[in-house]
């Protein structure tokens, strides 16, 4: 099967941009699957029951999360009957709603998808390593199929973790730093990898907040409020993964931008 | 004209890289001047006399360091006389050897070649974009060709700085994660900005280094030593920035990479 | 001269010990001088005018903050006419409002109080130690009585700031941990140090702030509103010291509590 | 009974303290058991068997740790025989040698030891209130006397830890920051509480190291080489907890120093 990821939703115009080239892109490519991080999908910081449904009727078929999972409340409206929304699986067990992975059939075929968080420089929480181990270890009883979305800061943990579960996953595919970046491969035993999709909102802000906020933050290190940019172009950032039906393994990487540096082509 | 900026070289394997691919990258793209990140050029961590000499000798004109600057000790013995190295500016200013920058003259051309380290997720260091300007203020009255290796973090560190300077410099390039992102644009004012060049090294290590080691750590915590992978293919990570000498703008930048899944073609 | 340091002052229960104490410690001790750390003043975050000259009158002469500084909007309001208000001397110089340093006249003596934060897991400022020598050099020109709250977060850094400048100021007294050490005493050279004076507020919250909220985002990481605990005892937290005035050397330190286990005894 | 525990043992002076002023100490406060937390004990860093030895033979019963548990390679040789020694019991349950936790009998009672590490701003472990909630809800079924070292570098996380298992034991005693706070107190429920113990080693050092090393890292931020002092005046930091061990409740809780600012008295 064809999977299609899009990285990390800003803000209106993030939601915009999936509404106006999802289905193009769908068209073009025809993953039979799309998965979708939307940790900033309203207003930058997490989401609300509205977008989530908007998300979904732009084409997506899972949702993932990261750090930015509960930074609106409304989520916990919600989240108990989202079925389509995966948060981190290695947040606290204590009391935490929602779920960290999901399971959904693509003609006849399982695809486990997996949501899980790095531990340096962000937040504590439980180690994605040895829970996604236990997960995987699960999953692999009703799969080969498993996507995992690994939102983490760093390249290290992102690498070691890649390389950690080639050969177990089909595709490890990085989120959080909202930058696309250029080592898709495939990892022996048939694990895509890419260390960041990137993210898919505002191409003229930084990782999609207005500018002069965050440059004025950066300057004098007072606090300002961050807003998603709402003026200017705006960037799709996905991946595409190819994956053999048959033993769960990747077969085919490739990314995907579209912006003013790359331009849409039919 | 046509700067090659060669990512952090790493160990041995780097070396070599430098010494099989520079030539050919060279004679294909006919830069007039390479720059190279060499903070891991020796064994992983720092660089000492003879490695300097050997990059320089493989066709280096400049070499930019960052937090790894200090990890080898010999490079007290040859920093004062370097003329071709330079390590981040912002370093503290109490008797720190070394400078951060240099200005060299190509075909008449001065360029200006500035190495800065961000402040988020690294160690402390003097504000880089108050140093910054203070040093581009007096470079500006000197030539229009500034060239910056900004050595940091995060994404949004190195975008801000990017946006703050667009216009006032000729490149922002960033080092220090090891992987190539694929954000390489010209902002407006014609400054070339790609969020990080990548590596230069070996291709199945965890950011260069042994993948055992590295994952042993992230699985248990425990202090291992890491050592660079001497084994196996290795990856060339660069990028070409074209600037217009009349003015300092940069009028095309393209990332460069060879490694098994980018093939080196001439 | 006498000089009395009370420290983070904690919302409305901060104020209410402040008002309380502050007449019947002055009665008892008899400081010259009462300096006052009120960066969680108003609310627990930041300082407002209102509670700016309610501190004054409750018979502070000088008060100190920390990172807290800008958490309350309306400190833009004052900060620029409050004669008797420090921030961090060491902020970024871009464009921040406010000043490091303070010379108030004791009986016929200068006493000059300086204000910085420490870097070590803090956000970004300029080099403590840096600008202190800067500071503390031109201060030395004026007068021999020299008081410095250092707000920083580990006893590494306050240690040795402390011993850096041991000989050189009257006094380093630390703020930021909200718990008083017990460390105090007299560096060579006649500088009383203490690495932490501890707050002002709620007894039984976790720093000041309500337990149940801080504990419930320290088993599940998610996001909870922080807010100043208003029930239950209060802690009054100060120190002493007492200086030569002919030299400014410290010649005696002694911490001070006023809480249910220390309870008040005229 | 009454509980002694000493703080981080530093070196050989720190050993030495031990020595010579723990017969002294036993002498005159007749404590039943005696627990030492030995994370710096060799060279300050890590601990090996002779030390070990040595600091059992100086009459400790047990040895607790810290983030510095694996600093000295030579721990591996014995800490699978070592039963009186324990490491933080969050630390990964991949394949980490040693045990969390210890039960001693003192005079026909059960005392529980327990060692646990914090996560803020320390390197990534398990969750220390989920991993303390589970190993206390197992050991209360043996004992009603638990004793917990939380081993960690901020006050919140101490606070928070401390309150929320109010109640359930004796007493946790913090360590890590080698300064002693002055902050101890019996929480409702009969938990003796102290956010840190404070070290025990060389007095005029920087957390016991040698000042001049930690300065210059401060002012230049370039790697030194950290070495603890071996001169000048010594500190024994150490804390006493009177445990009615009918219920396990804590009754009493005393700090205690030794050093030239507060020097030992028969
Ligand atoms: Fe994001
Ligand atoms: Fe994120
Ligand atoms: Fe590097
Ligand atoms: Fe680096
Ligand atoms: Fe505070
Ligand atoms: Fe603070
Ligand atoms: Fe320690
Ligand atoms: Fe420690």
């Amino acid at each position: 099967m064809r999977i299609l990821f899009v990285g990390d939703v800003m803000g209106e115009p993030g939601q915009e941009m999936l509404e106006q080239y999802l289905p193009l892109v769908k068209h073009k490519y025809r993953p039979q699957v799309t998965i979708v991080n939307g940790e900033n999908a309203t207003h930058g910081r997490g989401i609300n029951e509205r977008v989530y449904k908007k998300i979904l009727k732009s084409g997506a078929d899972i949702i993932t999360m990261g750090n930015h999972t509960w930074d609106n409340r409304e989520i916990h409206d919600f989240i108990d009957d989202a079925k389509k929304l995966i948060r981190p699986a290695n947040f606290s067990a204590h009391k935490v709603p929602g779920k960290g992975y999901a399971i959904i059939n693509i003609n006849q075929i399982k695809l486990a998808v997996l949501n899980l968080q790095g531990r340096v420089f962000m937040n504590p929480s439980d180690d994605p390593f040895a829970v996604a181990e236990k997960i995987i270890t699960e999953l692999q009883e009703k799969t080969d199929v498993i996507f995992v979305d690994f939102h983490a800061e760093t390249t290290s943990e992102k690498e070691a973790f890649a390389w950690y579960f080639a050969g177990k996953v089909s595709a490890v595919l990085g989120t959080h730093t909202h930058v696309q970046t250029n080592d898709a491969r495939i990892l022996p035993g048939g694990t895509a990898f890419l260390s960041d999709v990137g993210f898919t909102g505002p191409y003229n802000g930084i990782l999609g907040m207005k500018r002069e906020n965050v440059i004025e933050r950066f300057l004098n290190q007072m606090p300002t409020r961050f807003e998603v940019d709402e003026t200017g172009p705006q960037t799709f950032s996905a991946c595409l993964v190819d994956v053999n039906d048959s033993n769960g393994q990747a077969k085919r990487i490739e990314t995907l931008q579209i912006n003013p540096d790359h331009p849409w082509m039919d």
